[in-house]
């Protein structure tokens, strides 16, 4: 861990910003894990086994996604580097550049995408989770949210640059559909947490 | 990292989600490391040197005491969990418990204190960083919040079961207060990024 967080902080070219947000993401997947692993086998939890061993199913499954579009992050980045260090005046710089950037923005939306088809489980955990672990529900939608956002901004910031608008448009808008969903589904289960607690 | 994740996921008592917010809050202080690394040196930005190289110091640091705050809340979760398990009709059982939930919900008040202390950073460096680097700035906002939240709803989790309720008032109103001033700053930062971007 202390080693991701120094390669990060330092002027490495990856990971970079995009593979963050991923991590924050699988962090919160990671949480959902545990709290269903803390639920499940309870006698007290018991009417909610099945929908608890669904949850451990697919926060692994998530999990691992997370982590590896953190890594699939870290591998476009090279080529867009690449790209960039093209002199302006040569005439395959804006195809090269071009594919480069599209496959930059293609890693965020896909986990944005990951991040969309998990947050409902949030909801199932506040209702059938361990009451012992709720604040652990209220951190994981903190970080859904957050892994959205920065996966949102690494979709801008590829797309602004993008001379196939219709490509970047549409990339936008999908980012932003997902975000329109998410952080308000996020936020809904946080504030629903923090009232329980206070 | 894939280590710290599994250990997260896990019915394992630590990990949880006190340290996985002061993980996720040392990724933000990482990004802004990063980002003050990129534009240190840089002939463009050469009149921010000072500002960068304050910068460069100020996130080290919390970066370390967002790492160790992590690893602080493991520690005090121990004794916590031993008090529970303490039967309920042992006289000595509540100023035990009473002990181990303050020092429980101390650790995340401290991690808010960093995070409150290194959110002005978001703003000097979406000002005087590389504009390169312009979303990472978003992602540390972003991470800032989601970190501040996190604590916020693991002090809350400890003072709901304190008996001394002008101690539990007391870290609530202080976890409040950082909130109330943390998240809008964060919010301000991403959004202003997220505008720039689009």
């Amino acid at each position: 861990m202390d080693e991701f967080i120094k390669q990060l902080a330092s002027s490495a070219p990856v990971p970079g910003g995009g593979g963050a947000g991923a991590v924050i993401g699988s962090i919160g997947a990671a949480l959902c894990s545990m709290v269903a692993n803390l639920t499940s086998g309870k006698k007290k939890y018991e009417a909610y086994q099945a929908d608890i061993d669904v949850v451990l199913e697919r926060t692994a499954s998530s999990l691992q996604n997370l982590l590896a579009l953190a890594e699939k992050d870290a591998e476009v980045f090279g080529p867009l580097s690449k790209a960039y260090g093209i002199p302006k005046d040569d005439p395959g710089r804006d195809e090269i550049l071009e594919a480069a950037l599209a496959a930059a923005c293609a890693v965020p939306l896909e986990i944005m995408e990951e991040i969309e088809s998990i947050t409902d489980i949030l909801s199932i955990l506040s209702e059938k989770g361990t009451k012992l672990a709720v604040s652990d529900v209220g951190v994981a939608a903190s970080a859904f949210r957050s892994a959205a956002e920065s996966a949102a901004l690494n979709v801008y910031i590829n797309t602004k640059l993008m001379k196939n608008r219709d490509l970047a448009e549409k990339a936008n808008k999908k980012a932003e559909t997902i975000l329109n969903k998410a952080v308000p589904a996020c936020e809904k289960i946080y504030i629903q947490v923090k009232e329980s607690l206070k």
